[in-house]
């Protein structure tokens, strides 16, 4: 995993330096070095990698998503939306840049996402698809749909379907679409599965957010443990407790796992990217 | 124009409609329909009609631009940013729908803006230059570009030749893109002759918002007048006077006319933009 996540790293600071010098794209660099574990975009090109491709082409598809995912905890981190001062052990966009130059980071990072797609050398066709599937992820049939649900349930009493659904758009959307991206550029037969996969894969992942919410430590996480609670949020965790909740990750899990060997893949790389996950601390 | 108008504001409604039922799409509705004069769009069709072609199958790009021109408007007005209470008479994204909303109807309609563009029928090749065209306008080498110049240089006195930087990019790049879009779809070798028209336009535009601020009344305007002058905000009006602005926009508007003529075109159609917006009061 480390020397693709370096070349995203890598290509990440190249795509954001050859914008002209301003204060938002210091902003928008800044956010997308904070440390981020470059889930999604590893996801993204070890998935074209399972089909035995090369991933090289399609760095920047990678980054893209890296960037929409970046652009939504920016704008979440605001003083208007959960008000975090911390975010993977450093000051928020806000907290180092002021509010105006974060909002704008923000609308920056999810503005360019789209101009990086489109100067890549792929067919104007392949663009689309990419382009697509990545925006209505992000939008309000998606990721922005979760986080105003996120924000409407607050301090209100939830049923483990609510909270699915919540887990479902806020983060479910954007991680499937990480494996629908690696599925359209290389075996767009199987997107369909690809996308349960990551539903799986991504309730799973924020299960386990809930979990790590009240057995970590700050340290560990870089961010206050207990915040959940203190948001006055319902969780996997208040709802069933940990061990359930530790239960059902395991469950969707091993489902995801059993979908990957439907598929006629180098299965290994896909489990490599479960097994991070599963074993994940922060 | 009226006709054209009522088509745009029917369409955006019915583009809204189709997504599913979420308080960040009322929120959406509420700022798209809250008076705008439509001019971006208008200036799109415009110009696609000035070329004796069918409008009609582009009205949704034009749909798009004003999307994203709205999202800059709710954005701006944050408390995080101008942290304005009133916008075209009425209260402000925030203001009614509360702060979190607004951050994500913002990011909703700079989402959804690529996503109508995608669903059309167009040919790749098109939706992809005219997606190119319209997010690099608004991007950071666009309009958050100039956002951010306008918040840097709030208290601090400029120049002229800066003031017109901050215009360039605040305004004016998403203006011109109006008219380049139109004719990326009409006639893609007039592109640069109507982005020169677009940047003239643009200014004289802008300039003219500084006149209005200090001549016009907060009813005619819908918003507070003397707004700049309270956000110590520098202005073409601050800087050289009312009568020598009003000689700066009638010089301009002259210079984009020159140009309209230079275009093997119905000429009739942009001159009677310009006119429109050389005699506006609000």
């Amino acid at each position: 995993m480390n020397n693709i996540v370096n070349e995203i790293n890598q290509r990440l600071k190249t795509i954001l330096n050859d914008y002209p010098k301003s204060k938002v794209k210091e902003a928008m660099l800044y956010s997308l070095q904070a440390g981020g574990k470059r889930i999604r975009p590893f996801i993204v090109l070890q998935v074209i990698r399972a089909y035995n491709q090369n991933y090289h082409d399609y760095i920047d598809i990678a980054c893209a998503l890296e960037m929409i995912h970046t652009y939504s905890l920016i704008h979440d981190d605001l003083p208007g939306m959960d008000n975090d001062d911390l975010r993977r052990g450093k000051p928020t966009c806000h907290k180092q840049f002021g509010e105006a130059t974060a909002i704008l980071a923000g609308d920056g990072l999810l503005n360019e996402a789209v101009n990086i797609i489109i100067k890549t050398s792929l067919a104007s066709d392949l663009k689309i698809a990419l382009i697509s599937c990545l925006y209505q992820a992000s939008g309000i049939s998606g990721m922005i749909y979760g986080q105003e649900l996120d924000i409407e349930n607050e301090n209100k009493k939830l049923s483990i379907d609510k909270l699915n659904t919540i887990h479902h758009y806020k983060t479910g959307k954007l991680l499937s679409c990480a494996f629908q991206l690696g599925g359209l550029i290389a075996s767009p037969q199987d997107v369909k599965v690809l996308k349960e996969i990551g539903y799986k894969v991504g309730l799973a992942f924020q299960i386990q957010d809930d979990i790590l919410d009240v057995i970590s430590d700050s340290k560990t996480l870089g961010k206050p443990v207990g915040s959940d609670a203190s948001n006055h949020k319902e969780t996997y965790t208040t709802l069933i407790g940990v061990e359930a909740s530790q239960k059902e990750v395991d469950k969707l899990f091993k489902e995801a796992i059993k979908l990957v060997y439907s598929l006629s893949i180098n299965h290994g790389l896909i489990i490599e990217i479960i097994e991070l996950l599963w074993k994940r601390v922060s």
